[in-house]
């Protein structure tokens, strides 16, 4: 199956989703639930939009030699440097060909068989975490679990659950306190001190990723709580309408905590020309999110295969024609007006 | 009701407003009579379209505590930063379920039993003030009784009358003159000097708030006048086209003015998310007008309540977003390229 | 008959013209003959656009005081700063209710009797030059005859002929030479020497206004050949395509050559707030053309007289509510941004 | 025939290109095969559009000379800075009325009568490129093979073949790497370091141009390579998604190469209006390509003369409106904002 095939397939089973050309924000928009943004919905087409107005600087004088795209995630080697994001409540936003525990069942496997790894997103199912733990068990733990910001007792015992799986890598999108469908559950999730932070990293015990930083202060303040990474990321536009976009920011936050922690992006991409573009702004890698559901949907592991070709593919070629032949080769000087 | 079906509501019966579902001047244009600009009906459209533009810089590492949207008003404690601008003529404006005199019998005490306080509009007619001077009472004197530029006498004879309910503030929209339906009406009503409207401050006997300033000079010559505070506003593009938008010349009368008097905004404010970025650039409070209308026709007091209580909630989730607690943490920083 | 009764009228006889709500060149676009502009046609789209996106800063804290519109054009007294441009070959353009002929013997006297003045404009014809003097001689001179670049020999007949009607000033379009249909004429026309240049100024023996200056070295050229005025114009797009807006390029033109000759300013100037924003950035006076060739074909004299009013009333407006009085309060610092 | 009509006929024989009014790369967007770009297709579309714009300082305050458009290519007179651009596999793109072979067959003579000079483009077929010696030869060397980026050794043979018809010169478009047909091909084709780029230029013999450069870095490689000239040129879109246009890279390359080499450009350069803003950006000359396609395709070569002959009357038109008698006239502050 290509990926316009599973592409095509999709269409026919993604519920709100509708599975575009292009996933760009503007059909599904404010549709919550449902893939959309939050408030009037312009985060995620803003997200898109930044990607698309960076310009490349061809320049194809230079050795004829193989492109690597391999980058080293914690140590793993990966064969591109693209992680699939957490996706969480797949059936409710989704529809009801999986739910979250198939889901996982699909992506972790899928995902480690191409050479890449998955975040697994929490539920407010204790049974989602559990199924996803089993899952990585099972890959190696070629995965990075995203505990959503609970309590620290709650956090404490979704901690030893996904431990036991020996995961690449623990991940906490600090941001999700803005889900709609999170306001008022049981247990409360919300903001986190530096200092209550510093409390989790020290639980997980091996890389600790935020995900949801948006600023410098932000990024400064995960360093000092001693994550091992962040992602730059304003969670698809679902939690606060009217952030900058992932592209605009990225620049700054690369600037003040590149090389004492990892930098990872998402929001929006989705071609090896996208990521091409936030590694020359300083990303380490990206992570793609909603386009993998798609893949699911539409082909289970051979969607995800085919989408992960075609992005190995696409940034190679884009590498190649600016000179790049390793990720170590990029620099921002590939991006017209920098 | 909720927002929504007060919105839907609204629809049968709002005349030449189409009670669209984001009121940003697109539909009205330049339909006066009725809820649009002057000229070529652009100047709402811009006031509306330059608060998208702003994006706010979310970080949620803080810590978890509960947020506050209590603003003082002149010594009165409100809901939320939040007024209901005046609105005049609306049979002729907006439909005949109402006039004025039933118009504000139901905005004054439904804006006062929601936390929030209305301003008051005047009148060719002498009843509309004799009729919200009566309201007024009733509610406590909570509200903003708003006289137009009409000549010093009769300017002292509305005083006495509105004086009388103990309001608490009294308004003038100095940029009246503009109106098309005042032109050569009897009594004049124009501009007035700094020394006129010291006048008019003294008579007023209590805080005083000059609304329609747009220019840094017009700030500084309305706190020469000893004006207790001041309506950045371009009066919803109704007394003048192509003025620039509100949001765009708040920062720069802030930077001037602040903390020597109250600075209050207009201008297509619509969701909680608006306020937040008026409060940031430099605002204390906003005011809202034509919505207002909106939820008066579809809902009367019920309508009020349903439209506060989601701006209050918008505006507290935004302020937990970006990590403010109360109004006073919020600052222009928290905007992305400020 | 109003200005829009004017205007529906115009739309049955108007020929290649659409008569639009706003002549802003959207409809005509390249359409030559007719009404467009050169090349793609974007040129007077252009000029009408970039006066839309000056905003004005409103301020009505001032003395209430009548506002005086009176410009005074080398010694002659105008009701406000505004020329009738010169337009020619109407039949050819706009349809055959008129020819050169009658469409002056219709301006001139009109515009005479709005208290303005027209430029007429020149023919290959030389009867259309005779027909417009002998207008002129009737209307006892009140008006600016246009000839075009031809070889001086013709233009000292064409001069001869027009000084006889004791013209307020003459004036001749330097960049005709553009105009698609005068290619290949003969005599030729083109452009002129800055000495060629002054030989005319002496013949003429009044202001001189030279129409066409898109430039500061321009503006600068046609001051050393003593001309008494320039008009800032790229023809409405019709004799090269792609140019900067007059809007563009009036500001840095002003600042070199203001106070030293009259500067006047045309292309998608269609209302009061137009012509005050014109006046802001320093023209001395506007030419408005296109409009005048509708209000003509729809409604002969009262056409004309009818949009003197509305413009008249609108510049006034605009006046008022930025608190200047007269013309020469008009300062560059009323342009938000400025 | 008139180019319209030429455009005309084209339409009904172009397969996959709609021989659009304005050839700007809209309405082929991605379509490869066929005339579009790559990716998301919009390469052509930013190249055509960052000409448009640009605006032009209109002057006829000047002597009223003859404009020469005259061009010294290598030591060739020709009419106007203009060169066909080099198109291959025309079957395949355009449709089948013509071939590779018969294509330069009326391309290279067509463009000698008119005074130009064509590049023949290279092919996966060895036949493509014998067959455009032959042409050349019997057009006594009037026209460009260009090779694309084989290895030394097939460019070797290359060489001798089109050597054999004393070209005017020799190029090679260095970023043909990217074209999705010429992936994994026989023999190979990908990037060249300067060294070997110095081997290539040796061989030639006679001026080398090196076609594809985008950035400054590039264009001084090219120069340390000893090629005589370069095309700043992103392939029309067709190699590389996302490049910045051609108009925007093109001033800092000239800053820094001008002098040193000639500086040719292409990518959606359309009207002698969009030549007159190459040359004052800082080319020498220009290429355009698709349009000769259609030209060739609807009229062959009186299409091709039509098309010239429009070209050399636009150019010469905007060069006596700003001021230009020769192309040595042509001065970047020409150009408004420059």
């Amino acid at each position: 199956m290509t990926y316009q095939e599973v592409l095509a397939q999709a269409k026919s089973c993604m519920g709100k989703c509708h599975a575009c050309p292009v996933c760009n924000g503007l059909a599904c928009k404010n549709t919550i639930p449902g893939p959309g943004a939050k408030g009037l919905g312009t985060g995620a087409i803003r997200n898109y939009q930044k990607w698309q107005e960076l310009c490349v600087n061809m320049d194809t004088i230079c050795e004829n030699g193989e492109v690597d795209t391999h980058f080293d995630f914690f140590g793993h080697q990966l064969a591109l440097p693209l992680l699939a994001g957490p996706v969480g409540a797949v059936t409710l936003h989704y529809g009801d060909k999986y739910d979250d525990l198939a889901y996982n069942n699909v992506l972790i496997p899928g995902c480690a068989k191409s050479g890449i790894v998955a975040f697994a997103g929490d539920g407010t199912n204790p049974a989602v975490m559990e199924a996803a733990a089993d899952a990585l068990k099972k890959s190696g733990g070629c995965g990075v679990p995203t505990i959503k910001p609970w309590n620290q007792e709650t956090i404490q015992q979704k901690m030893e659950l996904v431990k036991a799986a020996n995961p690449y890598a623990i991940a906490m999108d600090i941001d999700a306190a803005g889900l709609p469908f999170l306001k008022g559950l049981t247990p409360p999730a919300g903001s986190k001190t530096v200092e209550q932070l510093r409390e989790i990293v020290e639980m997980a015990g091996r890389p600790f990723i935020l995900k949801g930083i948006m600023t410098v202060a932000g990024a400064q303040k995960a360093l000092d709580a001693g994550a091992a990474g962040i992602v730059v990321s304003n969670h698809g536009g679902r939690v606060l309408d009217q952030c900058p976009a992932t592209a605009e920011v990225l620049p700054a936050i690369a600037d003040a905590v590149a090389g004492r922690m990892k930098i990872f992006v998402d929001g929006g991409i989705r071609t090896g020309m996208d990521m091409f573009k936030a590694l020359a702004l300083g990303a380490d890698a990206v992570l793609i999110a909603r386009p993998f559901v798609t893949m699911v949907y539409g082909g289970a592991e051979e969607g995800i295969s085919a989408y992960v070709a075609k992005l190995q593919t696409e940034l190679a070629d884009v590498m190649a024609m600016c000179g790049a032949h390793s990720l170590s080769d990029i620099k921002r000087s590939m991006l017209y007006g920098y």
